[in-house]
Order: C-alpha cells, then structure tokens, then sequence
C-alpha cells in the first residue's frame, strides 16, 4: 500500500521526519508557514547527524486548501495552535484519512477528537534533538526515534505500514501498544528539562553535571513517576534510571521549550505542564515541584528572554 | 549608660544602622573592608528615603586588630562569612561585650555559640530596603525596622539601652520576646522573595503582579509556616497575608540575593534555605518547593548572571 502523507507544520519535528519520508521516496505534502517561499524555490534542506540531505523540488504549500486529501496527515504543530486544526485539517480528510499527533505533552488526542468525533486519531512521540535552524532548513543533532500508538479509530494497517514506512527512510520507529503510557514516559523526560533549561536559561548537560540540578531532575521525574499512576500508566524507577543514563550520553542540548523561548515564543506550558498537572490532581495527587515549574514558566512567559 | 558601638561589615544594613546611630551622636566604629579609604577620607554617605546625612569623620577600621574593645558589637556581615568572625571578633571583646547578629536566615546564633559558649549573643532582624550603591555609599530606599532578641547570656538591659538608641536614631526598634520565632517570621519574606527573584530574573513588584507567581510565592510562605512548627515556633496565615500587604506596598525591589548575584557575589543559600529545610526535615517535614528553590539557586551560584 503506497500512502500519501501531508505534514502540517514543517519545523523541527515535521520538516525532519517528513523530510526522511520524502527522501526515502515517499509521497509526502508539506504545509509551510513563513517559510513556503524558501522551500518552494529551494527545496527543504536537512542537515543530520545521520547525513545531510536536500528535498528539492518539495511539495511545498501555504494553504490546505490547495493541497489534496491525504492518507496520512502528520500534524507537527507546536500544541499551542492545536485550536487551529479544526480550521486546518477537513480540506485534507478522506473517509480513511489517519491523523497522528507527533508532538507533546497529555490530553492533546482527546482534545482533537473532541472536535473529529469520527476521525482516525493516533498519537506520536518523537525522540529526538533537532531544531529549524533557518528558513527551510533542519538541523537534525542526535537520537530520532519515533513511537505511534492509536487512540481512535486507529487503524492498525496503516499504523504498521506508516511505521514500516519510516523504517524504509532510516527513522527508528516502533508501535507503543499504550499510548497514554508512552506519553506519560515521555513527561519524564520533558517535564524536568524543557523547564528547568528556561528557568536556569541552560542545557542539559550542564543540569545533569551540577549535584543539585541533577537531584532536582531526579525529583521531578520522580513526580511524573508517582503521577503517572494517578494517570492511568505505570513508570518504573527503573525507567527513571534509563532517562537520566540517555540524557548523560546526548549531545548539550537545548530542548525545544528553550529555543521557543529564548526567541520570543509561547511555550507549551500547556499540553506538558497544565495537563499533567490537572490530570493527576483531579485523580488526588498534587504535583509539588511540577506545579512550581510550571508557574515559574508562566511568570517568563510574560518577560521574553530579550528583557529577561 | 553610654554604649560603645562596633560594626562589623559596614555595607546595605551595617551602614545604615550603624550611621543612623553614629549621626544621632552614639560612638560608633566601623569595620570596613574594600571601602576603608574612601571612608576615611570622605565619610560614609547615606542616602536616605528619610533624609540623607553624611558620617564625617567616622571610626573607620580596616582591622579589628586595631579598635577599640566594645560594649555592643553589630555583626552586619553576609552569614556566608561568618566563619570568620571566629578571628575577627576577639579584640572587641570585654567581659560583658554584647554581640547581636544582625542577619538573615536561621540557626545563626548557634554556630557563634559553638565558638564562643561564654559570649552574650543576641540576634536581629532587618526589614529594610536599602543597598550599598558606591563605595562608603549606602542608598535607604524603603522601611528600616529592627526587631532584636536575646539567644545567650543576653544581658537585658544592654539589649533595652540598644533599642533605646536606636529609637533616638530614628530607628523604628523593638524587642523580640522569642528570637526563634523571629527568624522564622522573616523567613516567610526571604524564602520567597530573594530566591525567586534571582531565579526568575525579576523584582519583587512583577512576582506581585503576575498571578502565577504571586501563587507560587504563596505557596512557599505556606511551607514556611508549616516548617515554622517543626522548628518550634508558629506562623498563622495572618502572617503571610500581612507580608503580601507588606510587599504589594513596598518599592520594586531587588532583594540582597539578587544584588548578591547579580554582582557575582556568593548567595546567602546555607542560612536562608539549607537551614531551614535541614531543620525541618530532621523534625520529620519535608519543604518540598522551598528545597527545589534551594536547589535552584545552588545550580545558578555555579553561572554567575555574567555568563547566565
């Protein structure tokens, strides 16, 4: 079965990932925002720690409107304009059309299907340091694994033939049979570093060297850890372990929170934060730490970076 | 009785203090350190939100070594060098010498004690807004209240002259029954206002005003005064409801910590935080978002604002 994918918002996620696909020789429609031009003349240019490449010419476009139905529609938008896809997504629905969310954060399928009773939802997870680091173009730095779980009306054949796809593209992609389990492994890992980055306006590797960050972090996931159960999922201490041994080994890092915030844009404060936070304390656990990070990004949020 | 005054550490509170006592007529003599020559030609200027006076000529000492033995001795250091009062007290001590510790944070008088178990030790609270802005330079620009409390062999009526003296400077003074339940009293302003405005770059009006910031310094008033009880003392919600007043009608402000740091100075974290969370923890509570706090600062001592 060949698929025809479209990927609503091509930065750092969709413009990787759609990238692979396109270069591997998929059929992929990329929606552009302030860099449709760019692409359109020069292609979109992905420079990766696993080889660079260009896809040139790209089925670039400014508008769904002119863009036809897809069979998959990967949506890469930062969660904060997830209101916009109620605007953005019928002109590329076809009866089978599958969406996947690859993005972050809880509670943000439940929030689409809220809107799209009837539409096929999955979610994804993508594992990886990457950034736009110019108009149409990708820098792709380390890791780029991606796990797709349902989470309505999925359809497992085109899940597993979307997740072979990618295999074919040279992307690590497994299929998570829990995907609210899946999301709440990957808080463990956004929740203590996109905050604390902005927060001590640093990188990774620099919390993970200093003992007292270091602790924190730990405390942090920790909570996401105590949490998860009160979500519905289950972590280990375990995993806990894993993430810490997986960020000591990562290049110094900037997470996407950061860059988001060192140039002047809303954070997903919201869908990584908020929602975990509501969620776990509507089930009777108060996230302490999660909580006082999560009002700490509120107060920046209102001082950019610039005047910070 | 004539009191014979000494202070050690003669910036934001010892220059003040100590010249609101001096230009009201008391003997006063000051320890300096990098501002001894400055003093010793100019004076020690104090500009004033209640008047601005000059000290000249001032007692002004680069050594203890060579002052005067004392009757009262204001230890206006930064308790990070409090180790070394352990040299620089002795030559102004008499047989009756008071020493009253004029600084923040908790289970400060103790570590004098340890060194000096036959010494009378008092201890003080500052609610003051004022920094040193010049070299012999100190700048008054709000409040200025001094609460004082004996710990050891506290002589009484020396303890009633000091705030006698102080009054007649024009000092609003008064006299803690329980020092212990002082301390903890202004921890409910410390804790909160000088770690978060070093963390979130910012003064004390903006964490005011900001919803989520004005909950989260709540929050951390909450667990001091839940801590307050296992460290043998009480603070009520009334209390912290009269320190938000407190700071809503107070100057922006940038607390000590937040000069400290952003002058690449040490923080005062051991007395203002690792101290009361080791209290309270060895008591059985555990101060869950004052410790992340302390964590935090401890990470950002280690990148000075220069490079942060």
């Amino acid at each position: 079965m060949k698929i025809r994918y479209a990927v609503i918002g091509s930065g750092a996620l969709g413009g990787y990932y759609g990238g692979k696909l396109a270069h591997s020789g998929q059929e992929v429609h990329f929606l552009f925002h302030s860099d449709y031009h760019v692409v359109k003349n020069n292609g979109l240019r992905v420079d990766s720690a696993h080889g660079n490449f260009i896809v040139h010419p790209a089925n670039a476009y400014s508008d769904t409107q002119n863009m036809p139905v897809c069979d998959v529609v990967l949506v890469c938008l930062k969660t904060n304009n997830n209101a916009l896809l109620k605007e953005i997504l019928p002109p590329l629905l076809h009866k089978n059309t599958q969406v996947i969310l690859i993005q972050n954060g809880l509670n943000i399928e439940q929030a689409l299907a809220d809107n799209f009773p009837e539409l096929s939802i999955a979610g994804g997870l993508a594992f990886i340091c990457s950034s736009k680091t110019g108009p149409g173009f990708i820098t792709h730095y380390d890791q780029g694994k991606l796990t797709l779980g349902g989470f309505q009306k999925t359809s497992p054949e085109i899940l597993e033939q979307v997740i072979q796809d990618f295999k074919n593209a040279g992307v690590l992609c497994t299929l998570s049979e829990d995907l609210n389990q899946s999301r709440w492994e990957k808080l463990v890992w956004n929740i203590p570093y996109n905050g604390m980055t902005v927060v001590l306006n640093t990188t990774t590797d620099r919390l993970m060297k200093n003992p007292d960050s270091r602790s924190l972090i730990r405390s942090l996931m920790t909570e996401v850890m105590e949490a998860s159960i009160y979500g519905g999922a289950r972590i280990t201490g375990d995993f806990i372990e894993k993430m810490l041994v997986y960020t000591d080994r990562m290049v110094p890092y900037a997470p996407s929170m950061k860059l988001d915030y060192d140039a002047g844009r809303p954070m997903e404060i919201e869908a990584i934060y908020s929602n975990p936070v509501r969620t776990a304390l509507k089930a009777g656990y108060t996230m302490k730490k999660v909580e006082m990070l999560e009002q700490q990004l509120r107060f920046l949020q209102n001082y950019p970076a610039k005047v910070h």
